[in-house]
Order: C-alpha cells, then sequence, then structure tokens
C-alpha cells in the first residue's frame, strides 16, 4: 500500500517530486468567511452554521497552541466529527513543518500570530456579492509570496473556509469550467443541487452566463467566489516562479488553479494539488475530470489515509465521507512523508492523530 | 577603512560572525504607534508631530512597493531629511533579502501585507499607561519565532516607531539600568532633558522608582514601553533557540536586550546589534555603557555608512547626525554585506542609496 497515490502524467509527477523530495516545506493556511457557508445545509464545518464563521480561527488556535482559545474543544461537524486540523497537525508536528496563518478575510479573527492581506470578510454568493476588491488582497499576497520564494523551499498551502467547494464552483462556473457534477462536498450527502442553486442565482443576478468571466478573474472572483482565494491564488503566484508550491486542499484548489491559468499560465508548470485519498475516492467527485479542463499535466497527489482500524468513532466517521479534505489536511500528510525522506510512514501520522484525539476528547 | 565596524569581546564577534556568515537572512520589521511620539520636540520620525504615526507604515509601503501608499514621496524629518528606509531598501534589494513586516500596535496600518500579534497602538508613558496587554503579542510573536526559527538561517529584526529612544529610556529605567545620559536620538541636538522629564513623570504617576520593574519585564513594558517592544522581544526569544538573530537598530535595541534579559537570558548567547557608524561615532551616545550593564559580551556591528560623498543635501544631513539609525538601516547594510560573503560593499550600498534617491525625489 503506498502512503502518496499518484495521478496524472508519471513524467509530471516525477519531476516535481524530484524538486520537493527531502527539502523543507513551509505550511501556510489561507482563512476565510463567506455568508454563503451560513445558508442551512451547505457546509459541514461546524455545528452550526453561524459557527461556521469561528472554524478558521479555532482550526488555526489548535496547530499553533494545541487548544482553541475561540471555542470550546475543536470544531466538528453537525454530527460532531472533528476538524480535519487534526491530521494536519498530526502531520506537520511529526516533520517539525513551521506554521504560517494568512488571513483572506475574516469575522473572527484567529487569537494567533497571522497574517494581513487587507482583505474583507466575503458576502452571499447566490446574490453575486461575493468579494469586494479582490485585486488588492491578491497583490499583497503576491508580493508576500515572492518575498517566501528567496527564503523558503517549498509552499504547502491550505485553505480553512466553511462554504468553500460551493463558491469554487461559483468561480470554476463563471469562468466556464464543468464542475457542476464533479465538485466535493465536507457533508456525507453533498447537497449538489442547493450549491447549483445557489451559483446559478448568483449568476442570474448579474446577468451573466456560465464562462462569461472566463478572462476576468478578479470579476469572477469578486461576483462568486470567496475571500481565501485572492490571497491564495496571489501566494501561488508570488511565490511559485521560484519554488514549487503543494495546493493542499481538494476540489476548492481546481478554482484557484482556473484562477491561475487566466492571470500567469506558466505557474501551473511548478504546482501540484495535494489532497487526501477520501477525496479521488469519493464516487461523487470528480478532481481530475475539472483539472483536466484547467491543465491536465497537474500532478494530483493524494496522502493514503484510511480511518478505518481507528479506536474512535470519531476518527472512523472519515471513512463515511464526512469532512474528506480541509485544513491542508492531505497535503500535509503529504509533506511531512517526503520532506523526512518516507521516514516517518503513515502508520506513524495515523498513530498520532489517535493520540492527539484521545488527549483533546479526553476518551 | 572596515565596511563593518566591531565593538566588543573579539571572540564573541568572531563566533557570531561564523554563525551568520555567507547564510541566508530574513529581514522583520517591527512597527508601532505611541502617543509619546505627539510630545512636541520628542521625534524627528515625520515632518510634524501628528504624522508620526503613519511614518511606519509609509516606510513599509516603500520598502515593499518602492513607493509610498500612504502618504507622497517618502517619511521625512522637520527639516526634510528622508526617512533611513532607504538604507534598509538599497541594502535588502541588494542582496535579495525577504522582508517580513510585523506590528506591534499601529493607528496607521501599512497598505502592505503584514503580521498582526494582537497589540495595540501605545499612550504616552508620562501617564504611566503606555501599552494594554504585553503578554497577549509577546506570546504571539513569540510562537511566530519560533515557527521562524525551524526554516530561516537567520533573523535581522529592525523598528519603525516615533518616539521609540524616549520609550525604551522608560523601560531601561524603570528596569534599574542607567541610561538617562547615554540614549540616542532621531534629532540632531537631543531633547534628554525631555525624554528624562517625561519617564520620571511616568514613574511618579505609578509611584515607583528607577528600578522597581527590574524584575517585571512586562509591568516595564506597560507602563513606560511601546508596543513594539514586546513583538520585537518575542520574536527574539521565540527564533534565538535555534537561530542567530541580529538586532537592527541603536540604542531602542539595549530596552529589547534588557527585556530579554530578564525573560530569558541564555538567548543573549545568539544575538548581536547591528547598527550605524552614526550611533557608534555620536558622542552624546554610549550605546556600548548601556549594553554593559545587561551583558557586556553582546557583539555590536556598525555599518560603516558614510554620506559625505553624497551628492545630494538630503543625505549629506545624515552626517550632521539627523536621523542616525531606524527601520533596522545599519543592520540591513550589515545582513547585505555578509550574506553575500562582502561581495557586495558599503560603496555599492552608497551608491545604490544615491540612486534611489534621485529616483524618489526626481533631483
Amino acid at each position: 500500500m503506498k502512503d502518496i497515490i499518484e495521478i496524472g502524467n508519471q513524467n509530471k509527477i516525477d519531476d516535481f517530486l524530484s524538486k520537493v523530495k527531502g527539502r523543507r516545506p513551509l505550511f501556510i493556511c489561507v482563512l476565510g468567511n463567506t455568508e454563503t457557508a451560513k445558508i442551512p445545509g451547505i457546509s459541514a464545518a461546524g455545528a452550526n452554521p453561524e459557527i461556521t464563521d469561528t472554524t478558521p480561527a479555532a482550526d488555526m488556535e489548535y496547530l499553533l497552541f494545541s487548544k482553541c482559545k475561540s471555542i470550546d474543544g475543536v470544531p466538528v461537524t453537525p454530527d460532531g466529527i472533528p476538524t480535519p486540523a487534526l491530521i494536519t497537525k498530526a502531520s506537520l508536528d511529526l516533520a517539525e513543518i513551521p506554521i504560517l496563518i494568512a488571513v483572506g478575510g475574516l469575522r473572527v479573527l484567529p487569537k494567533t500570530p497571522y497574517i494581513e492581506f487587507g482583505g474583507n470578510p466575503g458576502g452571499n454568493i447566490s446574490k453575486g456579492q461575493a468579494v469586494k476588491n479582490a485585486i488588492i488582497s491578491y497583490e499583497n499576497a503576491k508580493i508576500f509570496g515572492e518575498n517566501l520564494g528567496k527564503f523558503v523551499d517549498y509552499l504547502v498551502i491550505g485553505e480553512s473556509i466553511a462554504g468553500g467547494t460551493t463558491t469554487a464552483l461559483g468561480v470554476l462556473s463563471a469562468m466556464g469550467i464543468d464542475a457542476m457534477d464533479k465538485i466535493s462536498s465536507s457533508l456525507p450527502i453533498n447537497p449538489i443541487e442547493l450549491k447549483i442553486k445557489i451559483v446559478n442565482s448568483g449568476l442570474d443576478s448579474k446577468n451573466l452566463k456560465k464562462g462569461d468571466l472566463r478572462d476576468k478573474p478578479f470579476e469572477a472572483i469578486e461576483t462568486l467566489g470567496d475571500p481565501m482565494q485572492p490571497v491564495f491564488t496571489g501566494l501561488v503566484i508570488g511565490a511559485a516562479k521560484k519554488i514549487p508550491v503543494i495546493l493542499a486542499g481538494g476540489t476548492q484548489m481546481t478554482a484557484i488553479l482556473a484562477l491561475i491559468n487566466s492571470i500567469e499560465p506558466k505557474i501551473l508548470e511548478n504546482v501540484a494539488i495535494g489532497t487526501t485519498r477520501w477525496i479521488i475516492s469519493d464516487e461523487k467527485t470528480d478532481l481530475k475530470g475539472i483539472l483536466d479542463q484547467i491543465n491536465p499535466n497537474i500532478p494530483i497527489l493524494a496522502a493514503n489515509l484510511n480511518f478505518r482500524q481507528m479506536k474512535f468513532d470519531g476518527l472512523k466517521a472519515y471513512e463515511q465521507g464526512i469532512v474528506k479534505e480541509g485544513v491542508g489536511a492531505g497535503g500535509s500528510a503529504i509533506a511531512c512523508i517526503l520532506s523526512t525522506n518516507r521516514k516517518i510512514t503513515m502508520k506513524e501520522i495515523h498513530h498520532k492523530i489517535e493520540d492527539d484525539y484521545r488527549k483533546i476528547t479526553g476518551l
């Protein structure tokens, strides 16, 4: 059983792996809040819609301090399944990978150090008013990424934003990429009809048809996206001129790649997607099918996470397709394994996740 | 003529230099505003007292974008002498040294990416109300510094805060270090009587005598310091466990060293002061005399900057003892020279400063 599953052109995968093998990564998590997440039934990133605003902050507090400050316990789904930040933290801790926290736009700021890029929380995309002045936070993130490119070996960038697959679908649709039947969800039953309704409502509100914003990436974000996206995109475009970047996430990453492809497509030669087995093995999700419409050469790496043997039901539930990805979980596990030249294996990551879960819950 | 002047125990200097030689630095500038700067006659870091709030923001915009966004031109003294950020930028650009911007507490935020640590702008120390909850921004900065220590070769940390020598005198006095006749100033005639009056007023307001807060570093900051100090101190303590740190500044740095000495003195084995010739050759300033009361083994490195031959009066004025240091100017020049294994010399830095000044002023 391979710890890292490889999907795509094997030469491109080998090229990418040779560039990052044994080198020191920096993990960045880009945070956002969007009103879109509060539409009932859209997100599992929080026990109820209102608390989703606090989820990114709490995730980051847990990553940095092993303890949330903004909430008791850790973020959970409405069913009580714990945040994927557990996977991220276990992976980063095992390989001593440093962490930076980047704010795209938040209503609830983390009680941690964090980087500001001048963004604001996002609106409800069903009204076509998603993000204000995306170019400002994009430009700030780009110059920050350029600075990181001067001294970091490579970046692993993840996200924490509730509602993020819906806003990803918004941007993809606006840019003419067919993802309506391919996008993932943090919920075990993907509320895809609701997502499509929200996106179509947003398009209609601006008299737009799918694909109308193909060459207008910032307008796509501002109309149907979220505030995480311009910062994430800027960081990648700034840094990947010089250093490799792993986009750590599920189908949300394809929206970032579509934006990059529209702004500076050459950058795509220096990136890969790092995700989880739960994303690539989900029958209702087609990450590769979206990616192929943007650039079929981008490698997909998937951490072979498997919680079937876990002692705790809260973790076993991941095998039911709940959560699947988030907070850069898959990319962090991959970076942990690669940066230690596979000295740390998935087995140890699983073990640490179980230990950490025990500590949090007191089970 | 040596490009870097060395002061202190030669073994300690050689040790420190061997640790940083040829390695890749990261420059961080820590920003703050304090109401103390608005006391008339106290600071030259801005054309008038009110504008001093904007100076740190404008300095950072210039460093990152070669152009200020918050003001026209660049920050100047009341006499029109330009900001030392000119020296910093020339040095960092020549050696391609990356930049992070850290906010201690600001009224005017820079239009750049920046790191937040949960601090607030500072009050007027003559009332003994300088900083609120210094421990929060200190702890956030410390964990951030720990993360940097995992992947950066070494740090060069500078500051931009108007009124900073007065708040440094405040902290030093509260901690029992005799600096009343040793502290520097950005003004050609040091308003030392005024500074002493302000500090004594602050001590009196809390019924404190000099030295009463010797073992209470956070209380010293909160009573007589500024919001730059806890973040600067936290960054050094977090990072210098693992990597060397150059404290880039003049006599303000002794307040940081006194704080570190009180919190975690072992850290002082891995730090040096990086400053300018203008500081060490100023007859009214006694950097070494303050330092010797804290730890005589800390190396002082001074960039042998000399503007006598500059074509422009605005730059020549530095030889009159105006400005002297700030925005990590001296430490940046030193890092430029050391990180390039002295391939870049002071001559080239001087030349680039002159070129950049021409571009800014159109002269």
